[in-house]
């Protein structure tokens, strides 16, 4: 018996999660719904229909959680509490600061039409917090230390994406290498947003854009780039093809703490990806497990990775995890 | 509200618990319990009451949850479940290949009397399993590797010291330093047991005994030693004192797959660790936490690390959590 899965939007993360639901034998992908005209989106799984939002809208599809790949600064924040009203929903929203509005936008929604959905997941938000909790819960006289990159960044990418006269950015995240340094060597600096990382962006404008007015509505962007030093670099179209086709990413959370007087305890959970879409999507993949088991057992409303308890992530039963894994 | 703890047995890891609970400002130390006599007992906690085990098994002390700190070679197997009748319980059992029998017993036990217990507690197992486990959701199409080391080994320390003539025993565990290089490179090679690490034993024997016989009986230990290249060190009670008065330890769970034909990606999670049995104290205590909450929602029987969501470690609401830590 499969989890059914539908995928909402068809971009990097989309084709990521169809990749992951590949390598999941549980989880089967039911359809791709698309804001753009079906036939123009060509899938990469074989069999599988192209269809509508509108018929998504409709909330009879057969399908038992939605994924939901949108950005977090207009999409994410009105779909996934629409959706959440017909389907059990999983999404990536990654604004770290309005979390708490989406996530009482969702949970209401969800809750009063016997749906479950899981937002913020990914690695940030998603593992990375995971590790932040488990960190400071486990030894709270201690401070935790998040490095990205160098990687390009989904979010900060998109948002550019969204500025007037922008066809297309790269925004890699780098961490300023004398800081993490500290930071392994348990020094405990105090860092400011600032210090921990730059941020850089390759734009494609387009042809009569205001290049000048793009560079500043970068910098200044509250949340994404504001406070952070930016550098941004306007690039051609072959140059963005050649140079920034991949997703590459990655990055630390380290954690450093105190059980008694000087006896200290570093714990660093880092990730080397390839793909930050198909690691993103193999995530949710696992989530969207949850989604699906929690629903049937009555649990409604929204969750964020912080309310699963891991073995609902996991195809293999209690017995087989405790045997195997613990 | 303070979530009343009792710790049995106060040996390196029941220390380690008491120093958790200072850090912690929800939980509170009521007695610590002893199968020796309880006035040659000294604790580090002013005020608390050094009690006998003939107290605890009379069911009636104030606790919400007791802390089982005992070997597992004998101690946890015959303890946790017979405590989980009267109490809620924790403990760090860590013979992985006896977890379904434990599990079993501990459950049968705390179900019947509306108890509710986590076993095999501490970072391995315990927060290293979370880490295989999370991994192999995410990437199914891929490998773990866990290393240990180097470090002072409580499990097989004791498993010595419980052999017939041997007065003190420190165990180290050390990774085999190729193995761990082509890990981290993502090889995914083929490794033995044997090929991952190494074991070092320094043993203080009693006067007369065979050191002989106790270096095969240690060479030989099921689960403990048979699988593995062991070294063993006779020295005196003096060197033991002098070289090896403190318990570091730490290790990493490396975990790489891949999410399409060439995209891969490498998680690893790595703990270094100055004092093992304050860390692993320190985990336990985050989990009392669990332990306490579960019970008082009706959720009796044995869990383990897997089945307890992630913000019922931490003291903070979940709200606090959605703000400050995804």
């Amino acid at each position: 018996m499969s989890i059914k899965i539908g995928i909402l939007g068809y971009g990097n993360l989309g084709r990521g999660v169809e990749a992951a639901i590949k390598k999941n034998d549980d989880t089967v992908l039911k359809a791709v719904y698309t804001r753009r005209a079906p036939d123009t989106v060509n899938i990469n799984t074989q069999g599988v229909e192209v269809k509508t939002v509108d018929e998504l809208e409709k909330g009879n599809e057969d399908i038992d959680v939605l994924v939901i790949c949108g950005g977090s600064a207009t999409d994410l924040p009105e779909m996934t509490p629409k959706f959440a009203s017909l389907y059990n929903v999983i999404d990536s929203f990654d604004t770290h600061a309005r979390v708490p509005e989406h996530f009482k936008n969702v949970d209401e929604a969800a809750k009063k039409n016997g749906r479950t959905g899981i937002i913020s997941c990914g690695w940030d938000p998603g593992m990375f917090s995971l590790n932040r909790l488990y960190a400071s819960a486990i030894l709270p006289d201690g401070k935790d230390y998040t490095f990205w990159g160098r990687g390009v960044s989904q979010g900060h990418s998109d948002a550019v994406r969204r500025i007037d006269g922008v066809k297309d950015c790269r925004q890699y995240t780098i961490p300023v290498p004398e800081a993490l340094e500290k930071v392994r060597n348990g020094e405990n600096p105090e860092l400011t947003t600032r210090q921990k990382h730059t941020r850089e962006c390759f734009v494609v404008a387009e042809d009569k854009a205001d290049k000048a007015r793009i560079e500043n509505e970068i910098k200044t962007m509250p949340n994404y780039f504001a406070d952070y030093d930016t550098v941004v670099h306007f690039i051609t179209e072959e140059e963005m093809k050649r140079d920034h086709s991949t997703l590459p990413h990655g990055g630390s959370v380290i954690y450093s703490g105190e059980t008694s007087d000087g006896v200290k305890h570093v714990i660093e959970y880092s990730l080397k990806l390839d793909s930050n879409p198909e690691f993103t999507g193999s995530v949710i993949i696992a989530f969207a497990r949850a989604v699906y088991r929690l629903n049937r057992e009555g649990q409604f409303g929204a969750k964020t990775v912080f309310d699963i308890a891991p073995a609902y992530i996991s195809p293999l039963s209690g017995e087989e995890i405790r045997s195997h894994l613990l």
